[in-house]
Formats: structure tokens, C-alpha cells, sequence
């Protein structure tokens, strides 16, 4: 079973791919000696997240669309659970979205978070790879930028993408500070608005101190995502940041990070919280409750 | 030696805390097994966060004032680098809370940040259970609201105090979202400045919705620390809080949390990130990089 779904996704054969998905995200006993067997794919990651209603699946839609219409394949996750590729969603979106799905060069799979509260999806590091594996040459990651899922994308992400719309001009500091942190890239959607100038101004004013601390301009890239506008250049974004780091520094810490999450979640692999939380609130109402005392027969 | 600090811990004795406390921090082979061994405290553990300049250390420093007046016996961790209990403060300020450094009811320590960025210190699960092991009535965590920590504190704190300070009216909304999120209790704090009233109005009507989903209103208390006003107020909210919460469902996931981090942190020991992330960097530089093999050494 495991060397037919690694034949399939050397082939890049898009249903290996999907049945592969299902039995990383199920555990089937297995999966991590078959991970450790696929070929390494070169495709970057890029992170998409910033609140909602910023228009984040519109983009996608358009990413897609642009690189589509230059022969590459796209594969998209998404863990957005008010995204359009998801259940939720309006109609409207869902259609629209619905084309990709018998796209031979397009690959669409959602996620359902689980577990973790705001965290992202526990395999999502191992899906990436498969579709690393699958040789995609671009690799979409749509989170919504709520929570602590923001900050979890930008160390799963070569590229991370911040999508925000015009507010009024001088509420561009109501955008949630995390999300500025973490931006490699900013997108002003909806900018056709007739805010979009000076909110793309006070952006750029923001933006300047983290420009005197990394060096590296944050690009601002206005977007009308329903009418396509301003997704060339985003692509181009993308792209050059990606070439830019690939062989860099913070590359090899992203890939240290990946390991790192990896290392822990197979380590961690025998305990389920619920269960742990049960059995601490039945020993405290028992006795008085010494945390390492009870964490030894985890920890021998 | 460990037998002894630990006779000195039943004790109260503050000498041995500060030893065992450095013990812990340096790993010194058998401080697991010691840990393990320590009686379970009650003192509920109190964090204050917020932005810099907010005035959190004048905050605690009248907090220990009003619970030594008292009778109660403080313990505070500070894992604020800007904080005047560490180096780098002012010098007024450092020498008003030096004061306490001889009290024999209070009990003060700085912890170095180390390694991971903008997290809480390693260890300081261990160190807050080595205070609630010594018997203080109240044990504060200060840190920084800058970065992931101040998420990470209200992993850790069964109070979560988050400082602000009035700024103008309109302005509350600059607050960093991950603030709003983890309070328990609001503190503004410079209250006597003029546009902190409509500050407190703007704060509730945002903290409105938090309301309707939780059930529990957050309290909003006003202090000028640096004439300790409101500080009984603040005392008495945090007290109500943490018997209100101690034997919550609550108080079990923190604990769950607790336990959870320290089995990740104990099965994680044998790993040096930086050595980690040097691995890769020399294997990307020779071959394509399979994260899933790589990490089977670690694993297994």
C-alpha cells in the first residue's frame, strides 16, 4: 500500500496524493517511515492569513488563476474554518472556488483544525511535505489571522502574506499586532475603496521602523482580488522573496523549527491532553497535587 | 544536598529557595527527582503583563506593599528585561524596590530570558512550583506584554493582569489584540491622567463582546500606582478571581497545560536547537533535504 502511494506521488498522481493526506492525518500505522521516504520537493510555502472578511479566499482564487495561466501547479491547504473551500461558507464563494477542483494542475484540500485551541492543524508540516513531494511548484497555506494560528503560519511559511482592507485612514493601528510581526509581504485588498491611499500610506509609516530593524523593505501590494487587479504583481512578490531566502539563513531556521514541531508531536505522540486533564482533576480532588511528581511516568 | 534544600523549602527558608532556584535553572544533575519531591503549595500565581511603560514594577511593588501590610508573605518572578528589578532600569526605580530585597516576607528574583525568542524562561514552571513549595500567599510573574510571552503567561498564571495606559480616548484600540484576550483583570493604570475616563469607557465597550462569551464580566480597576491608589481594589479583585477559579474546570486545563510542557520540555532536553538547525544547514548544502528522514534519529 505505502510503495503504491509513494509511486503515485513520484508520478504526481493527485488522488496518491489525497489518500496519502487521509492516512497522515489519521495516523495509519506507518505513515511516518513512509514520510521519511518521500523524494524532497523544492516548492516554497506561502502563508496566507489576515482577518476575516479581508477577502483571503478571493486571492487565493486569483493566485490560482495566475499561476495557473502559466502552466504551474498549484496546490492549496486550507485551515480557515470561514473559508469558502470549507463548509460555512456562502454559496456564492463556494461555487466559484468549485472550478479548481477538476483542474489537473490544481490540487485543493481543507483542513479541519482539531485539538489544539487556535493552533494549527497537527500534520499540517507533513502535508506540505507530501505536497512538496507531489511537485507542485507552488505551495498556498490559507489561515485565518485569529488566534495563535498567525504566528504558527509564519514559522510553517517561506513567505508569509498579511491581506488586510482599508479601514478608515487612521485605523490602520487597529490591525492586530501580530499580524504585522510576522508580514514578509503585504496585501491592501478591496483597494478600490476610497480609504485605500491613505491606509496604504499609514501601512508604509508603520512598516518603516521594522524596516530599520531587518534592513528588508516590507513590499505593500494593493489588490482588487474580485477583479484580478494588482495579482501579477503579488505573484512577483512572492516569487522574488522566495529566491531570495531560499538558500538564506532563515531558511535553514524555518527547517529547524519544522523539525523541531516534528520531533516533539512524535515524542508527544503517546499522550492525549483530555485524557491528562482527567486524570489531574481526579488526583486534586483526591490530594494535594504535585505537578512533577505526577509528570514522572511520562518523563522515565 | 538536595535533602537539605529541601528541608530548608518546608521551612520557608529563603536561601534555600534562591539555591534551589539556581540549581534548577542550571539543571543540576537530580533537580527532576527534587522537584518531585516538593510539598504541593496553594498561592495561586498572579501575572502582570502589559506594554512597556505601562508601569507594571511600580504596580507590583505596591501590590507586595498592600499584601505585606497584611501579614502575607510575596513571591515575585520578573522575566522583564526592562523591568528595574533587572539591570538596564532606571536607577530611581531600582532603588525603591530594593527596598523589599531584606524583607523577610518578600521574596524577589530576575530570571534571564534564554534561548527561545520572546518566550517565557524555560524553566519557570519549576521555579514558580519551587515558590508555592517555600509558602508564599502570593506569587507574582511580571513580564512584558511584547512578543509570544505574554500568551504564554496566561498559560501559567491563574490571574492574568494585563496593565494599560490611558491614552487618547479614541485611541484603546491600538491595544495589541493578544492583550485583550488573556485578561482576567484590567488595570489602568496612571488614572489620573485627563482622558482616562473615556479610555475606561472605550476599554468596557470593547471588553462588551468578551462579556457575552464568557459570562464573566472582566473587571476594568483604575490605579496611580506611584501613589497607590486603587491597589486594594486591584488586591481584592485578584483574590476574588483566584478563589472563584480554584477548583474550576479552569484551573484543571492550567494545570493540564503545566504538566503538558513539562513532560514536551523534559523529552526534548537531549536537543540543542542551534546544533539542530546546523545539522540541516550542512546537509542542505550537500543533498535535497528530506525533514521526515532527518528526523528519524530523533524519534526512534
Amino acid at each position: 500500500m505505502w510503495q503504491q502511494l509513494l509511486t503515485g506521488i513520484i508520478q504526481q498522481d493527485q488522488r496518491a496524493l489525497a489518500r496519502s493526506i487521509s492516512y497522515v492525518e489519521n495516523e495509519v500505522p506507518g505513515y511516518e517511515n513512509f514520510l521519511s521516504q518521500l523524494p524532497a520537493g523544492n516548492a516554497s510555502i506561502t502563508g496566507i492569513t489576515g482577518p476575516p472578511g479581508a477577502g483571503k479566499s478571493t486571492l487565493v482564487d486569483a493566485l490560482i488563476h495566475e499561476w495557473v495561466s502559466k502552466e504551474k501547479k498549484v496546490g492549496v491547504l486550507c485551515v480557515d474554518p470561514s473559508s469558502p473551500f470549507n463548509l460555512g461558507a456562502v454559496l456564492g464563494d463556494r461555487i466559484r472556488m468549485s472550478e479548481w477542483y477538476n483542474h489537473p494542475n490544481v490540487f485543493i484540500r481543507s483542513l479541519a483544525t482539531r485539538g489544539a485551541l487556535g493552533g494549527l492543524h497537527p500534520h499540517i508540516i507533513d502535508i506540505t511535505a507530501l505536497m512538496q513531494a507531489t511537485g507542485f511548484d507552488h505551495i498556498i497555506v490559507e489561515t485565518v489571522g485569529v488566534g495563535q494560528s498567525e504566528i504558527e503560519i509564519a514559522g510553517l511559511a517561506d513567505t508569509t502574506v498579511v491581506v488586510v482592507v482599508p479601514e478608515a485612514g487612521d485605523e490602520v493601528q487597529t490591525m492586530k499586532a501580530g499580524l504585522m510581526e510576522i508580514a514578509d509581504i503585504f496585501v491592501v485588498n478591496k483597494s478600490d475603496r476610497p480609504e485605500a491611499d491613505l491606509f496604504v500610506k499609514n501601512l508604509r509609516m508603520m512598516l518603516a521602523p521594522a524596516f530599520y530593524q531587518t534592513k528588508t523593505e516590507i513590499p505593500v501590494i494593493k489588490t482588487v482580488a474580485t477583479h484580478k487587479t494588482g495579482i501579477p504583481e503579488l505573484a512577483n512578490a512572492i516569487e522574488q522573496h522566495q529566491s531570495a531566502t531560499h538558500h538564506s539563513e532563515r531558511k535553514d531556521w524555518l527547517l529547524t523549527e519544522r523539525a523541531w514541531k516534528l520531533i516533539q508531536q512524535y515524542r508527544m505522540n503517546d499522550i492525549d491532553k483530555e485524557l491528562l486533564k482527567e486524570k489531574i482533576a481526579a488526583l486534586r480532588k483526591k490530594e494535594a497535587f504535585n505537578l512533577f511528581g505526577f509528570i514522572q511516568s511520562y518523563t522515565k
